[in-house]
């Protein structure tokens, strides 16, 4: 059977099939039962046994290479695909049939007085589409597909939509940042009053981070969305998460966000310091948080209260898409291998510790650690605990770590020490500079935790 | 000036010093104001401007090396030390003076009817010193003094003490768990009601993971217990988490638990079991976390409120303290270096990837990942959201890495699985039973996600 590919229009929650629905390769029992109702691929059927009970309910799926005859694919309400095992005394009754896949407009009507939004494509989730003969999902969806499968979106915006990329964002590299930098700071120089960045999930802080420090001064917001629940499921948050990104987009704020829903309901969507989001549950809408910092504002409906300082629009948008891709991020473990440094060194320019508690690590490595400074290695520490900061003159394994030329970055995540490491290589080779560049605040990364006093924060 | 060591009793917010108390090496300007007033190392001092005003008070440190002479070093209430520049102008006021320390009993006394608990001490925080030459804190309290310098633990208990080493907890390996649970194991058979384990807080959860798996049955609680202030403080946890631990240790439950602060206040200390558990910030008291699942119980006063399934005693304690240290821990990041895995894959027995997301990383190490497994490595994945479940089968990429053959492994913590990992290469050579094991639910480690449902757990 050849690979088919079944796509699905960003917020709607209907099945849209191409031309051509298949039976979706089921032979034997499952087979039989399948073709007694006509039922294709992207059907909502439900699968009932002979008393007449429903034992499953969900859009069918092609038949899958490691199932038996007997076993009818579903993808269930939840997102989740399962295999339903049938015989000839069960029924498959259709529910709802697929409507064939209306093609997005392509052209971008601009009308007078509406805030032009820039829409820069790089993948992820939100704008997906899902295989059905798999059940995976594909980054696919161009900017403009997906600026305009929001109902309404363009009559509120003159929207422009580029596809810079299309790729899943844990295969993006420092390099990429680069890349959607000078995309944003040149569609805010033509004129955008923000730009929309929908990203895959997975990497969308570290990007963010990444783009606050390569954008020193914005005309206008650059906000990275994204959707933790692809579009053809009933729960899926990339409706609401674009729909608001835009409103965020046209705000007086000169920063780099990342907005997304705020909590576990729809209704509102919080808008994070790029530097200070990270990604904390693998699933659930709600899954970005500010780390030692509230968001900058919630957005509700067309209301944006604002929380936290902002920056406001400056008048002119500041580049330097210079990055090193050189960086690697460790994660300090007991008997952690000091090799891991050792071998690093060697192959990058710089390493981020992420260290235990205040920002430890275990002796041991110490001598590696001293051995990278010596190579001119920017070696920098964060804590692997996420919330508080590093203070490494607490206790003499700290005191004596510092001694090795490690900087600690306070209460910097380590996602955006690395993304800040990865900047301030590509603007200097000289390790002493990259060091004291490091420690200087840029785009609200850290707080000298000393100047704030309170312990518990 | 010779490296002088000034100890402080756990619990005792006064500040207690050796006989033979010094001045500091003070001289020059600051000399001479302290002299003045006969100021020592560890009164608790103020300096003052010229006006009266107070410049700063805190308990007198002594002379860094790094300062000029014009320079009093001060501890301040909040545990932070400072550099106070002063003129001739200026003048020290001696608030409270330093009080000779008391040296502890080390006398156990047997009382019939009080349950037995041993405490075993690791050393960290809880059983620290403060060097007041340098303001770092090291590692000191033996085990018994620990017991004994918490007022009243003593006529509730019949304590067992045995310092089994006395090291910072980021120094700490996986062979040391063994350590712990061997000494575990033998209090517990012979007859203590429970035992309490004081540790360092920066690697605490893992080692509680480590033993978790290490004490597959327990005939009593095996409670881990840390402060994250040190005792000096008048903020310091020490007392309550150590008494609370105590009374924990007592109650019917045959799991390895830690015991700290619940919340930002004093009054309810959480018990969290030792597979789920997290250090999530920096310098908090209530920095540790269930991650995934409920804390088991808070306990507060002598109340001990059940929250989540336990595991009664049981009649035996059965140990297995097999460990292999050679386990790698690596987080996924943007441009993740391949290197990294490759390199590992000839080092160790095992790896811990902290994926992104659901439990991906880019497509560019999927090769060293394949090399990896084939060398016999036993790789496994985990999400470094921390929160939430791998999925590796949403997505294309995530489908790939699994034809890699990585084991995912739902919702256990990235620590957790490193030290299951190294528990479980300890107990086999063969790969395929690692990974199986791997899968096999022993401490409460990991739910099966799709036999839970819920997607916002």
């Amino acid at each position: 059977m050849p690979t088919r590919h079944y796509t699905t229009a960003v917020g709607d929650p209907a099945m849209h099939v191409e031309e051509g629905a298949d039976t979706g390769g089921y032979v034997g029992v499952a087979g039989a039962l399948l073709d007694a109702v006509k039922a294709r691929v992207g059907d909502l059927v439900e699968v009932r046994r002979p008393d007449g009970s429903a034992a499953d309910r969900g859009l069918l799926l092609p038949h899958h290479e490691f199932s038996g005859e007997d076993v009818v694919v579903l993808k269930l309400e939840n997102g989740y695909n399962v295999g339903v095992a049938v015989t000839a005394a069960d029924a498959v009754h259709v529910v709802t049939r697929a409507v064939p896949r209306v093609p997005p407009l392509r052209e971008i009507p601009r009308t007078e007085g509406r805030p032009a939004v820039a829409v820069i494509g790089t993948g992820g989730t939100i704008a997906s589409y899902v295989d059905y003969r798999t059940g995976a999902v594909h980054p696919a969806l161009t900017a403009d597909e997906l600026a305009f499968s929001v109902p309404g979106l363009a009559d509120r915006y003159n929207l422009r939509a580029e596809a810079l990329f299309s790729v899943h964002s844990e295969d993006l590299f420092p390099h990429h940042w680069a890349d959607i930098a000078r995309a944003a700071a040149r569609h805010l120089e033509q004129g955008a009053a923000g730009v929309v960045v929908p990203h895959g999930t997975d990497t969308m802080g570290i990007t963010a981070a990444g783009l606050s420090f390569m954008l020193g001064a914005l005309s206008g917001p650059v906000v990275l969305v994204g959707s933790q629940r692809s579009s053809d499921r009933p729960s899926s948050d990339a409706t609401e998460n674009l729909e608001e990104a835009c409103l965020v987009a046209t705000q007086d704020l000169g920063e780099v966000v990342v907005a997304m829903h705020a909590g576990t309901s729809d209704g509102a969507v919080a808008v994070h310091r790029g530097t200070r989001v990270r990604k904390m549950h693998t699933s659930a809408r709600w899954a970005f948080k500010s780390v030692n910092s509230e968001p900058i504002a919630i957005v509700s409906g067309t209301d944006v209260s604002w929380r936290g300082e902002h920056r406001a629009r400056a008048p002119r948008t500041a580049l330097d898409d210079r990055v090193e891709d050189r960086v690697v991020l460790l994660q300090v473990y007991p008997g952690f291998d000091p090799e891991l440094v050792h071998h690093s060194a060697r192959r990058a320019r710089g390493i981020v510790l992420a260290g235990t508690g205040l920002g430890h690590m275990g002796a041991h490595a110490f001598g590696a650690v001293r051995e990278a400074v010596g190579r001119g290695v920017v070696v920098v520490i964060t804590s692997q605990c996420l919330y508080g900061a590093t203070n490494m003159n607490i206790y003499s394994n700290g005191r004596d770590l510092l001694r090795q030329g490690v900087v600690p970055l306070g209460d910097m995540l380590p996602e955006t020490a690395f993304a800040k490491l990865c900047c301030m290589l590509g603007r200097s080779q000289d390790p002493d500079e990259v060091r004291r560049m490091m420690l200087e605040p840029l785009a609200g990364e850290a707080v000298d935790r000393r100047a704030v006093g309170g312990e518990d924060r």
